[in-house]
């Protein structure tokens, strides 16, 4: 990083040298009847169409997770890209499948889901916008259905459904505060029927959910079907399918459903496939994304979002155990900055060299570090190097990453690039770990009780001593029983900035109890929605927006947008 | 059609030939490096990139509009693609440029826009769907600025923006009743600021109005800038520029202005581009389509919404006045159906012979033809013929025509294509027509009052006796002149079944009145919105929708499209 003036990360994508997207596809192996364009850099792949060699194994699943993250970025999707790259360099065959970014977030604050510096995913402007589609026909899918829903009780309501215990809400992929409680229907009896409504974020639909777990088409149609919209006035719980309506929503949603191709700059083939949110949902990428990378390459990285508490254990316990996509090896992300940060140093004095701060904040590694091993997997720890990380630091670093026994490196794919050298030892240790044999398992059997799944999570994962459920939290666990959905996993919606459901409490804080509000069966996508703290699933914009340092120049390029 | 089973329009469409995108581009005259694929059989324009010869003249436009539609259906999409592919069978050069569909309907019970039978455009499904995403770009952008608006007033309302005033509204590409009236911002202080708001149908988006007429992407700028999205306390308007987003919306627009290719049956090429509906909005495709096609082709067929009291009127007041896009020609579709309805009727026993009938209806047609001529051209009537038909009903109906002056064709595009000999009469009288001298002018000069300018459209157009407007029509007509906004052309909302506001009054009545219960500056669109008697601006679904019947087969298409 010599240059005077520090590119940003648009100016770094819109810079670099990109290939047409079916050289990318023919990279891949993947045949050319199975593209499908989306504009020069971007194309969908037809699962159905195809053509593999039959005697290809599976390719093994590397996990990228991260530390509790913090406003100072810990760069998860970054070293995602910059250590398939570098696996890539090293000559294995490799592709990288990561979530698709959410818009609402984009326009608020949050930088994007396709990496950064030279470590990114192209094209990151076009990805970072509206891609290929999918978020927006997951958003009309779901929107279909409530206004069906909501047409159902005006037309008679043969459905008997009471207005009154609606569990699914509209969803709009914006970050729009005013829409978390409203009251629809009014102005009269030919508008509706007044009730309390809500709408969450587009990425904590359960549409999302089902999309990213779906198997195939008639898997997802089967999922839509089993969605739960909300209860009858004798509490039975009333289905898509008891609307009839799966059908329709299946025919909105599957051509969202083919993987979208694009590339890393390095020119490492990336598949980026739906986006759930790990704080208020699932966090992994679409199963069949995943599955489609592992039927092309030898190794897959992956992400899950937000730190191993969340997107990592979601992972393990949600996704791994539809289909066989459980990891070879994991690696959890960490930076010098983000440590001395749950060490106690505020955002603005980050850049001075403080090892005191960073031995007070590894706490928090070492917990998601062992947190790993209880699924049967030994971690490597990824350093993302920053610009203002000191030698002493780094080592200080590595070195206690040594008495904790686990392999670590420093990465500088940020600003070397994992086509560079950046990533050579990262990738080196990763390869190591897939090849070196695994223990997998998951954290909780599914015939625990939900409570008890809960309890399992809060203790084992975040450290907790117990759980507290609210009385209308208590309340649901009996009606979850009493349905026969008790046999589902759990995905719990927690704040991503600490273990506990506090986003102030950073560190490892210990004797602290998670705080349960409410419960959501997600009976479409199969878990159950613990609701803890005071986490949101629809978020809200900032005070001074990135939308207003938004715009387009005269060659019709997006300016500002990170 | 001797086929012992009707096919629907869907498995038309699934059977035909389709040439792959680029192919048709090449036909239409456009160098490859100005499209930009999406799937095998549809693409963008990119109109930064389009190299066209210099000496080419702009190709005359012939503009296909209706008499009022009734549930009997008049053909009009099905018309201007027969009608553009027996132009080119008759070797003209051409293009179709016609609206995107809208999704709401196609959920609930309309046709497509994509024409029917053996004149449609393909790939039907895709267009029918999602298409390109024009239309999710447009709820995004929409739904982006009021989320940004209500942050605002969130945010401490430095602009003081009243939240009583607020105009400007979030919409859904969906028919949802019971967003017509809502209340938003409930939940206390930390989840925004109670108001009462309203969904309308992203088809009545301004954001779709200022991208159907922009003239590139800095207009689109402009225009967004220049949105009015309410009052302040002090009754000043609050723009978009006001909250400095404008670039940020034109960035969430930037691709979706670029038109999108696709072809006919008989492999015409066809841009799809912009959606608006004629009823509650101007109803015409993009500004930009239309120039390009001009730039491309030597006959471009458009259409404009509904009848010729709503869409065309609007394309003649509105967009022509935009950039020079008037008709050279005009053709009203008419059906022996309609007619029969319009005298009297009911749905049912359409299929009996009835001149009578035919006769009593007539006037419908009549006063349509005779007020095209206002604008200074004599139409073409277009009889779209049905299986039901009987001759001595066309040839009433021709000689009616003959009667009263006006070129008449009948039309069967529908059962034997643009593609075979079905149009080729009606393509020669348009012809010739198109190389007929015309005088187009507006109907109204923009320096008259906008009381007078609505006054002109009811009594010149609808055949009203006068207009009433409601008190708050009233005090808007004032603060429009205030604002300084008298000088914009005005967009009628009306019903589009009825020359008056009660969509049970068939026919051409007389002797009524037109009732404007509200007025709506449209800054940024560039015309004021007259509300007339009870049309929504978001629509309802019926009680079985068409949803319930769409499915997905086992090859991955869509069933019960249609």
């Amino acid at each position: 990083m010599s240059e005077n003036k520090v590119l940003t990360d648009l100016e770094i994508a819109q810079k670099a040298a990109i290939l047409p997207i079916g050289e990318i596809a023919e990279r891949a192996g993947i045949n050319a009847d199975a593209v499908e364009p989306y504009g020069r850099y971007k194309a969908k792949i037809d699962p159905a169409r195809l053509r593999l060699p039959t005697d290809k194994t599976a390719g093994k699943v590397v996990l990228v997770s991260a530390m509790s993250p913090t406003p100072a970025g810990e760069g998860k999707s970054t070293t995602t890209v910059g250590l398939a790259d570098s696996l890539a360099r090293a000559g294995h065959k490799v592709m990288i499948a990561l979530r698709e970014p959410s818009l609402g977030p984009i326009l608020g604050m949050k930088g994007g889901a396709t990496g950064g510096g030279y470590s990114q995913v192209l094209p990151m402007d076009e990805i970072n916008l509206h891609f290929t589609g999918d978020f927006h026909a997951i958003t009309s899918a779901n929107n279909a259905l409530m206004a069906l829903v909501d047409n159902h009780i005006f037309q008679g309501n043969e459905l008997n459904i009471d207005p009154r215990r609606m569990t699914f809400k509209r969803v709009l992929d914006m970050n729009d505060r005013s829409l978390r409680e409203v009251i629809i229907g009014l102005g009269g009896p030919a508008q509706g029927v007044p009730r309390q409504d809500s709408f969450d974020i587009t990425a904590a639909s359960e549409i999302m959910a089902v999309f990213c777990l779906a198997t195939d088409v008639d898997d997802l149609r089967d999922r839509v079907g089993r969605i739960t919209v909300g209860y009858s006035h004798d509490r039975r719980p009333v289905t898509v399918a008891d609307l009839g309506v799966q059908g329709a929503l299946t025919m909105l949603l599957k051509d969202a459903l083919k993987p979208n191709l694009v590339q890393s700059i390095a020119g490492t083939p990336a598949i980026v496939h739906g986006g759930p949110f790990a704080n208020i949902a699932h966090g992994c990428n679409s199963l069949i994304a995943t599955r489609t990378a592992q039927q092309l390459a030898d190794i897959v990285v992956t992400e899950a979002g937000f730190g191993a508490d969340l997107g990592a254990e979601k992972y393990m316990d949600i996704k791994a155990r539809i289909a066989d996509v459980a990891p070879s090896a994991v690696v959890v992300v960490a930076t010098v900055r983000a440590l001395k940060m749950h060490g106690g140093v505020p955002k603005d004095q980050l850049k001075q060299p403080n090892v005191e701060a960073l031995a007070a904040g590894v706490g928090n590694l070492k917990r998601h570090v062992h947190n790993v091993e209880k699924f049967g997997i030994t971690p490597v720890v990824a350093i993302n190097k920053f610009a203002t990380d000191t030698p002493e630091e780094l080592e200080w670093l590595l070195a206690w990453c040594a008495r904790e026994g686990v392999q670590a490196a420093v990465a500088d794919v940020w600003g070397r690039g994992g086509g560079g050298d950046g990533g050579d030892e990262l990738a080196a240790k990763v390869a190591a770990a897939v090849a070196a044999p695994s223990d997998f398992r998951h954290l909780y059997p599914l015939n625990l009780s939900v409570e008890d799944k809960i309890r399992t999570i809060v203790q084992e994962i975040y450290g907790a001593d117990g759980v507290e459920f609210s009385v209308p939290a208590l309340k649901r666990l009996a009606d979850i029983e009493k349905n026969g959905w008790g046999g589902m996993p759990v995905c719990m919606a927690k704040t991503q900035y600490s273990f506990t459901d506090d986003a102030s409490q950073l560190g490892a804080p210990k004797g602290f109890t998670i705080h349960v509000r409410d419960l959501i069966p997600k009976t479409g996508a199969g878990f159950i929605v613990a609701l803890t703290g005071a986490v949101m699933t629809m978020p809200g914009l900032p005070k001074e927006p990135a939308a207003m340092r938004m715009d387009v120049d005269a060659h019709g390029n997006p300016v500002g947008l990170f």
